[in-house]
């Protein structure tokens, strides 16, 4: 019997085998978009345990252990470590088709080179194994990182950080790591954290918010900062862009409006991001950055869950946002005033890939191959399907030989596999 | 050459032939959700014809025939069943790569061991030898089933109906028969015919609807009956859940002002829907029972032939609806009161797998595996390449081992062989 | 090596090959609907040059070159022919996955017999080769009709055009041209040219335009005009068909207010385009006309290029908008008055595909085999991916037997290959 992921997994031709091991597996990783904790690299974090590095933070496995009829105690509750690893390894059997199943031995097989299934019968075995190297400096973060080859990696980060652990990094050969710049909450006035956010983003710059120019020039002050320590990224987080007009003005009235107690209307909370949008993307311009941006996202579908476990812990879906019409005005808009910079669109609902490959192809203009990136499927697309499938759409809309390619988008330090995952699809297709 | 739909039908590899033929072949079906009458059932209905077992209410048929442009009259019209067969086998060779040239031949062979493909040429024969054998015991309604090896099916019923079949057929040995409550006529105060229905219920339940408090305690009453005679499912039929904040209060008035002869708005119809739809539902939850929706359909879209035939008579076809904020609204809703119960969600527009099977995980809570289902492909999508892409999207986004699995939701008493269908492209696909 | 493109490209069995060689590739040319320019096919253009007959208008080729980093000067600008021809050649072989890779040596192939790879190294020579063989009478508009077997092309012209060149043409022997009526400009009330549009259209109606139902009898006497001229065919391009009932009278003072100089609302816009459909539609089915639609372009998504160099060049897209509501109201709404004529529905965004070949289903009317047809695969569709899922949401959702198949709705002179492309595919599928 073939071993499971083999050396030609998912190299169905002799020609992708080729490409693959003769080019694609030796080329670094530039991981240029991920959520890993700048502290954890910085300070090379070790994990205690399997569960530690794998299931901590990992709303994939959440979801499918969810799914499984597992108690909360074993997910995200209070179990031991052990105990939740036992619980994951009696799901993984039944994950078959699930690309977690693919993950999670490419992930055994490469950093702990355990080839065995996980499966109740070898869990506990592979528990301890697998604890154990992560004990030693090899399985550090840095470790785990170096191991794959990584070469760079760029975290997320808010405005308001100082980014201590990246001007930590500064000086160290091997492994770096640059900030990218993710403004979601300074424009979130819609947010019932927005004050309290206003009001760390003036201690860090040092003047107080008082008007929207004052949060403008915040803004601008920030990104000046992101990149003097070598940012040259943002990212945007948003359901989808609004279909409305920008204006500063208005924008001004809401923004004072809000400082003195007034809720905005959604029609001014779309008005606000789209101003607030638009303005970062022309910083953005003139630092020569590249601007990301994610689209498509419902989030926080269970409230009762978002009380008891916080945001981001695997109750964040698909959604069917109209995307077009917005983002065409949102791009057409910083065209017309001559500061569109080059930029990623990610659409997470793969019904719109097509019309989001085409979308790309409006703005190109010449001065450099590739300007708009038709992005890498993301989140529940960062698998087999999802992968073939935009680069599909963006093979017959676009130009895929000027594709930035791949990237993590992840949370875990175990997760880099999924660049040879997507090599191997990628390879296979040529 | 060889026999068309052969041992290996759809079967590509040898794991896929070793599954099915050992494994899912021998399985019983339970059609737990299907438009068979139940009259036919309990009265273990003869078909004088092969005409009236399989062509009189199939409107994927009817609807070929006039694709094809075969007059009404050999559709639904006056002419004789014999004539209407002899039309139908003129369509049937035309019909390659469409799903009804599979399920034909599959019928044609499973229920009446008839191996020629229909034609002109072979109508006439096809027709005497069918319609004789549909003389016999063996093909009864009851005799269908069990040749089929069908061990449960239910029905979808009124909740006015008084279920009388159903319980004709309690102390049976066989085949079962449950009932669904199908409660869309409950509910749809835009209705033409809802005044009437409100009386036709008032009657089965004994006491005057006035209030819409008596019309939430008449649904509760049906809810109890139902389940008295062994319902366990309720199903719903709609084009979206609409994104509204629900009210008891506002939809009183609603219901008032409707008896007192002042119709309903859109927004106050939406209104209504959502605001009965979730104490339905928590109705079912304090019952334990399992709740369908099936989402996306565009009904009765030829008016003309909507007042010539009646409804259901083939001019329904997919919609592209908004579905994903309302339907997390309304499990988001039923999930902080924590009366969310078990769900099947069907999606009729495949643009939207995806984001459905995603929906679907946000509402596992751990109590049981497989809490919320994705649906299998419905009407339209009852077909290979649609239940493939059921099969992946689930597969990718969630859990496949947790899925409840096919159904026929079909008129039909001739078409069971599409579990057949159904198991033959599981097996394949694993 | 096997030679790119050989005898059985996209023939991957023995039936396919069969049916193609022995009978698809034998069947001439009808392309019902295409954007030729009748001039040059009246006064048998001869090209200058390869760039002239390939790159001059091929929006296709502009958008890769744009996407490929390349001066607007070698795209739509001031460099020579040549200088153009050269760096296409530079991006050819990185459009590797993209239809114009296929496209690009297929049409070298079968107009110039040119069997190399386009490249930088084989530029020059191609170049000469090709525009060599363009200057003699074999390669001339009509030469290279005729050498790809066409029979008939349907133009796409306006109300106001004249036809002269269709006119010219009647007499003559080999490839016949007609025209297709296409109003898009007719009711374009939201134009900044459409009083210009209104003035040119009554100098060739030969009387003024001072109310609604002027325009409507204007509307009716080019409709006779173009039947006249053998026209049968008309073809309409819309963002979406806007749910809305349509008024004659309320349109009428929306034509009144805009000749008064009132700028129509966006509601009266959708208001009075509906109303013109519904008036133009009942003209063609008087006259046994068949009616298209082309839906789901969003364009000139970039205004500073629509300024710098017009319409149609390059900044067009997929659009995401509703379909099937107004779509279905549009259909019904003439069924019911009983002038629903033949149709051919196309829909830009992939993921409705099943919507509308659903949709088409609703109005077969028994009178005609594929009265409502879902249409080929269209503009950025209009490759292997996108012929493909056409062909298999009209299988499975209609009747395969009944499509009326390709057409190129090219504006080039070499894109009549893709013919070729469609029929290979076809018959591989079958």
């Amino acid at each position: 019997m073939k071993k499971f992921l083999s050396k030609d997994f998912l190299l169905e031709n002799d020609f992708g085998g080729l490409l693959y091991h003769e080019y694609a597996s030796k080329m670094p990783i530039i991981d240029y978009h991920n959520h890993l904790p700048p502290v954890d690299i910085a300070e090379n974090r070790k994990f205690n345990s399997i569960t530690e590095a794998w299931l901590e933070g990992d709303h994939y496995k959440w979801r499918a252990m969810r799914a499984f009829g597992i108690s909360e105690d074993y997910v995200t509750g209070k179990e031991s470590d052990k105990d939740k690893f036992l619980k994951w390894s009696s799901v993984v059997p039944y994950t078959v088709r699930n690309p977690l199943y693919h993950w999670t031995h490419l992930e055994l097989q490469r950093y702990f080179n355990i080839e065995e299934l996980l499966s109740p019968d070898t869990a506990e075995k592979i528990y301890t194994e697998s604890s154990d190297q992560l004990a030693q400096d090899s399985h550090s973060c840095l470790g785990l990182l170096e191991q794959m080859n990584v070469e760079l990696v760029c975290t997320t980060d808010d405005p308001a950080d100082d980014l201590v652990y990246h001007k930590q990094m500064t000086d160290r050969t091997g492994v770096k790591m640059l900030p990218t710049f993710r403004p979601d909450k300074l424009y979130a006035v819609q947010s019932d954290t927005y004050l309290q956010y206003i009001s760390a983003l003036s201690k860090i710059v040092g003047y107080p918010i008082k008007t929207f120019s004052d949060l403008l020039n915040a803004a601008k002050d920030r990104v000046e900062y992101f990149h003097s320590v070598g940012g040259r990224l943002s990212d945007h987080g948003l359901e989808q862009l609004y279909y409305v007009d920008y204006s500063v003005e208005k924008s001004a009235n809401v923004f004072t409006n809000f400082l003195s107690g007034k809720a905005p209307t959604l029609q001014e909370v779309r008005l606000f991001q789209m101003t607030f949008l638009v303005e970062l993307s022309k910083m953005y311009f003139d630092k020569g950055w590249t601007q990301q941006f994610h689209l498509g996202a419902i989030r926080n579908n269970n409230t009762a869950k978002l009380r008891e476990l916080g945001a981001d812990t695997g109750y964040d879906s698909i959604g069917d946002y109209d995307q077009i019409t917005g983002l065409s005005k949102f791009l057409r808009t910083l065209e017309e005033e001559g500061k569109l910079t080059k930029t990623i669109l990610y659409n997470l609902n793969p019904r719109d890939n097509e019309a989001f490959a085409t979308m790309a192809g409006n703005f190109m203009d010449g001065s450099v191959a590739g300007k708009i990136q038709y992005g890498s499927g993301w989140w529940f697309l960062d698998q087999k399907d999802g992968m073939e499938k935009q680069i599909n759409a963006l093979s017959n809309m676009g130009i895929l030989s000027c594709f930035v390619g791949m990237l993590t988008d992840s949370r875990s330090f175990l997760s880099f596999p999924r660049h040879e995952y997507f090599r191997r699809l990628l390879c296979n297709m040529l």
